[in-house]
């Protein structure tokens, strides 16, 4: 099997690339190939045979190439963040609706002469949901996104939609709870905090806390994204009709629960790391988030995620600190 | 004020500018330049000085062109229909979605030395609903459409509702039903039927029915769409939060009974010039479309349309047939 990873530098698609090496295979099938994509040239990872690309999927041709090896399975995490797609209007529709767009005609037009439809597993985020929506959103939730980023991954996600119901390609969005703890530094997201806090003071670092302990968000740990990921890739996809999209099942949590998680496994010193320092632009935004979820039709699927902030932490350290955070 | 129509050729965009012209004015403000434009000229109305353009808004450099006048108010009607968008999905994509698109972006360039913030009203239609959803939809279903003009047209609103937020235009999305009786010759909608049934035999001639009279749908006149867009024009948009577009009132109403009303109004001899002639792929379009809504946002928000059916075709006889059918 021909795998293609689009967006592979980034923490997930490291992470993703790691797993899929390790198993030389998807599910059953053997992987024959396995391509890594880019704006940065991914790093090479040991033990697989991959081939490494440095391209900017919304640049002209970038997607025909990509799609000319004529992958089986393609995973396409690329995009810009939602604080950087808000910043910067026209590089986030460029990147994340332009740059898929690309994608998903190179698929279609590939596959005009008939026999080629690949599984295409897209990242979505539940950023399409915005204010006002109940405090726990099922399955039925209409997309309200609130982001231009939110706004982007909806509109992706209708593409899938419509791409898959042509028949041009067998598409699959999962939308990612809020990935923590992201390991290394900060990135761009406005919700890079909720890693933030838990991961410098695991360290024994400072962080900066810009919202309220109040504040409730959506997790999952980089393990179960990649869970996701593979799941999505090898799930049989006619239980899906015509709704691609699934929220995907993670953790329920506070700031002040994140905070006590942190305390359970290191300690008071640990807490005493994090400063708070009330941002009104990242507190707006994160205020529009959604809360919580009832994602029945994922987990009858098969999506599995963690059941506990606690268990979060534990797969960070585990995952990320030789088992042993440095505090505590 | 200025006003723009862009898709003032079709059959509620003429409508639209026969009551403009009639009135001179937009709620209580007189038009001092109405621009028609359409893919083909469009006809040139009496009594008020028009600009008249043939354009495609997909084409370069259009929207920027239509926009150089810096209009106050903009009606974006143009768009291929549900049927022709199915059979060609490219010019589907290119009219519907990167037309719109193009337009939204010339309106936020030409703002962005600030002051230009015009009142945008777009139709889109109750095809962004499909199937599996409930008999009476509400304001809060999900959009899940099943054919790739419902699929554009979702997506526009999106954008439409990104572009209002981030204070680029003024922006309101009306879900039309489905507009009959239409005036004319049949169109290439798959809906183009429910129409034919009721305007053939009022005058005389036969008429194809390619689906069950069990089916059921949601019907408006042109008057009322007419009635929707100039109210779309004029309302306090503050009411409408981020949620900017709406779905209409009408009336729900099935085949059988858009005949009881054609059998009310010309009898049994019209009745008669119906010819059952069974088309799967009409069918099959026709089977995942909406049936009823409970609109009550828009009701709330002072939107208004017809009552029975009865009142509907009465409303075609009158505009359309000077008072009195040919049969009846």
């Amino acid at each position: 099997m021909r795998v293609l990873v689009i967006g592979a530098a980034g923490m997930v698609g490291r992470k993703l690339t790691e797993q899929l090496v390790r198993s030389g295979k998807v599910g059953e099938q053997a992987i024959e190939q396995l391509t890594l994509v880019d704006v940065i040239e991914p790093a090479r990872p040991e033990g697989l045979a991959v081939e490494l690309r440095a391209a900017d999927l919304s640049d002209a041709g970038v997607a025909e190439e990509l799609i000319a090896g004529r992958p089986d399975l393609i995973f396409h995490l690329a995009a810009i963040v939602s604080g950087e797609a808000e910043a910067d209007f026209e590089k986030g529709y460029r990147i994340n609706l332009d740059g898929t767009r690309a994608l998903l005609e190179a698929i279609r037009l590939a596959g005009a002469g008939g026999g080629y439809c690949p599984r295409v597993v897209f990242t979505s985020s539940i950023a399409v949901f915005g204010m006002p929506f109940p405090d726990v959103i099922g399955d039925e939730q209409m997309l309200t996104p609130l982001t231009s980023y939110g706004v982007q991954k909806a509109i992706c996600e209708l593409l899938l939609a419509d791409y898959s119901r042509r028949g041009f390609l067998d598409g699959v969005g999962i939308r990612l709870p809020t990935i923590v703890v992201r390991p290394g530094k900060p990135n761009k997201a406005a919700s890079g905090f909720f890693s933030g806090i838990l991961r410098e003071p695991l360290n024994g670092q400072e962080a900066v806390l810009p919202v309220d302990e109040s504040v409730r968000h959506w997790f999952a740990s980089p393990r179960s994204a990649v869970g996701f990921l593979l799941h999505a890739a090898t799930m049989d996809t006619a239980a899906l009709g015509n709704r691609r999209s699934l929220n995907m099942p993670g953790v329920s949590a506070t700031v002040a629960e994140e905070i006590a998680a942190l305390q359970r496994v290191a300690g008071d010193e640990a807490v005493a790391l994090i400063r708070r320092e009330p941002d009104p632009t990242v507190a707006g935004m994160v205020s529009g988030w959604a809360r919580n979820f009832d994602p029945q039709r994922a987990k009858a699927l098969g999506f599995r995620a963690e059941n506990s902030f606690d268990e979060i932490v534990q797969v960070f350290i585990e995952d990320e600190m030789g088992g042993r955070p440095k505090l505590g």
